[in-house]
């Protein structure tokens, strides 16, 4: 039978972890449950860059050096937006990509969910897992910041203080706006049940698995479900690796550390976390925590390297599983 | 004092004759009263293409040869719509027009009415004149053809019946949805009221000028206006200088001659007609109906020529005053 693996993605990170997993195990039924909490509204249209790196990385439309985006992108609507003094010019869409926020907000504004809607705009894709929203409901990440014109603090979009901000601002709390009136998605909940293995890929574990685990239900289902949960580290030798995760483990209060992001999940999570050869030393320190810790090369370098990383997350589990 | 001009205005014969008009009075005060019945929903973006056309001609954004659309154009988001199985794929949306669209549905989103995205639309594009449109409200054009999937007839969008259909198959009717209930839009029976000169362009007389006309109370600001009512003639030698008249005219029961558009308009509405010089045959006939008749040439060549044509019709203008 199928081995049936759930995953739950952020962007560039999830996306690149699904494609060697599907290259691992090309025979397996894999459900992703992306992160909607960085969508954000934009020139009236509606944008969800974490289910869109997912579906061009795995559909073969992805930007390669970027990891975002389109490839073979231009610009002409973008420099159009500009010369009528409509913004954010921060925020970088591509021709390529408009099309599909264009497809989205039409479909959605004809009154389907968004599950739906990415259901059909990965027909075109054929990402070969099946994409779902982590939830109908509009979530949205918002960041709190100190306000450079007043001597408060405010709150501003996730995108806004990842793309224009990069980060460089102390993030003060993070807060998944929404996230506690949501609903999981149709078919999410069901698919944590019937798991045969659950994947955290290195992604960020505050805005994108975290704002995952945030809508109701879901951490929940995960803890109980019958599959072993297994992560991988998206911190190597105490430092992101790819990405400002420092910024915002530092505002939820966690270490950026491999020991401290899988102390952060915590044993009534996951079962079962890998931290890179040079973090060696964490294994102990996880171990101690309660979740079974193994050390292997975590570097994304290319899919080859990636299989193996998703090969060694499958075999960690086998191994909590027994 | 500037002599204010009101001209009601379709696309692309109205645009260049603009042109014209502004090269031979720059001092004038021009208002532009234009045809909202072609406007059409796609890809859930509202779209003007007789007010993107004018303001693209007189902003110096259009494709010269085509007289619609913008130059230097690509189509990067038609391409991606269409991948998606998206369509209609007839209607050639470009992606720097595309950048046009989104603005316009983002402000109306916002609600904003018609007018007030127009006027912000052309804080950009600096046509040189007040474009308004006919009304804020809605208003589409429809086209009753017979159904080859039945014995009976069907209502078509007015862009479908031009576009798509090439006004190939017989209009019976011209319907102007939505016209009874619409009101003018801000400034436009203010304009007409004030006017020194009302001109009809070589516009389509039944789904451009006949439009505008069709708004509730238009028709009859302009019959009862001060200022002298002239048009220039769209039929040249019994056939359309452009575009497909002589199809919606059929439709009206118009004959396609300078002379029956004259009347179809009647000198209750207009003052004066003027015909192409190989038309000089209707002049008796028009002056007959009681409107002050000439004939000129009338092909809007080049600028100049359309000037020349502006000039002309502006003369006969204060004949009729006189």
């Amino acid at each position: 039978m199928q081995q049936r693996i759930v995953v739950l993605a952020g962007g560039i990170g999830g996306a690149r972890f699904l494609r060697g997993l599907k290259s691992a195990v090309p025979d397996a039924d894999i459900t992703v449950i992306g992160n909607t909490g960085d969508d954000i509204h934009l020139f009236g249209l509606k944008v969800c860059p974490d289910l869109d790196t997912v579906m061009y990385t795995l559909g073969g439309g992805i930007h390669e050096e970027q990891g975002w985006g389109r490839a073979g992108e231009s610009f002409a609507v973008k420099e159009e937006l500009a010369a009528y003094g409509v913004g954010p010019e921060w925020f970088g869409l591509g021709d390529r990509d408009f099309a599909t926020h264009i497809v989205r907000t039409q479909m959605i504004g004809a009154g389907y969910p968004l599950s739906a809607v990415t259901e059909a705009l990965c027909r075109r894709w054929q990402p070969g897992v099946r994409l779902l929203p982590m939830s109908d409901d509009r979530v949205e990440t918002h960041v709190l910041i100190d306000d450079p014109d007043s001597e408060g603090r405010k709150a501003v979009h996730f995108q806004e203080y990842w793309v224009r901000l990069h980060a460089a601002t102390p993030a003060h709390a993070i807060v998944p706006v929404g996230a506690e009136e949501a609903k999981p998605a149709p078919g999410v909940l069901e698919a944590i049940a019937a798991a045969d293995v659950i994947l955290f890929p290195p992604s960020n574990p505050v805005v994108s698995v975290g704002t995952i685990l945030a809508v109701p239900g879901v951490r929940e289902a995960v803890a109980s479900a019958a599959a072993p949960v297994v992560g991988l580290s998206p911190i190597v030798g105490n430092a992101p690796v790819r990405g400002m995760a420092d910024k915002v483990l530092e505002a939820v209060g966690v270490e950026s550390t491999a020991a401290a992001v899988a102390r952060h999940y915590g044993a009534g999570l996951i079962d079962g976390w890998l931290v890179d050869t040079v973090d060696a030393d964490a294994v102990a320190e996880v171990e101690s925590a309660g979740i079974r810790c193994r050390s292997v090369p975590l570097m994304m370098t290319d899919v080859e390297a990636t299989a193996r990383m998703a090969a060694q997350a499958l075999a960690l589990a086998e191994e909590v599983r027994a």
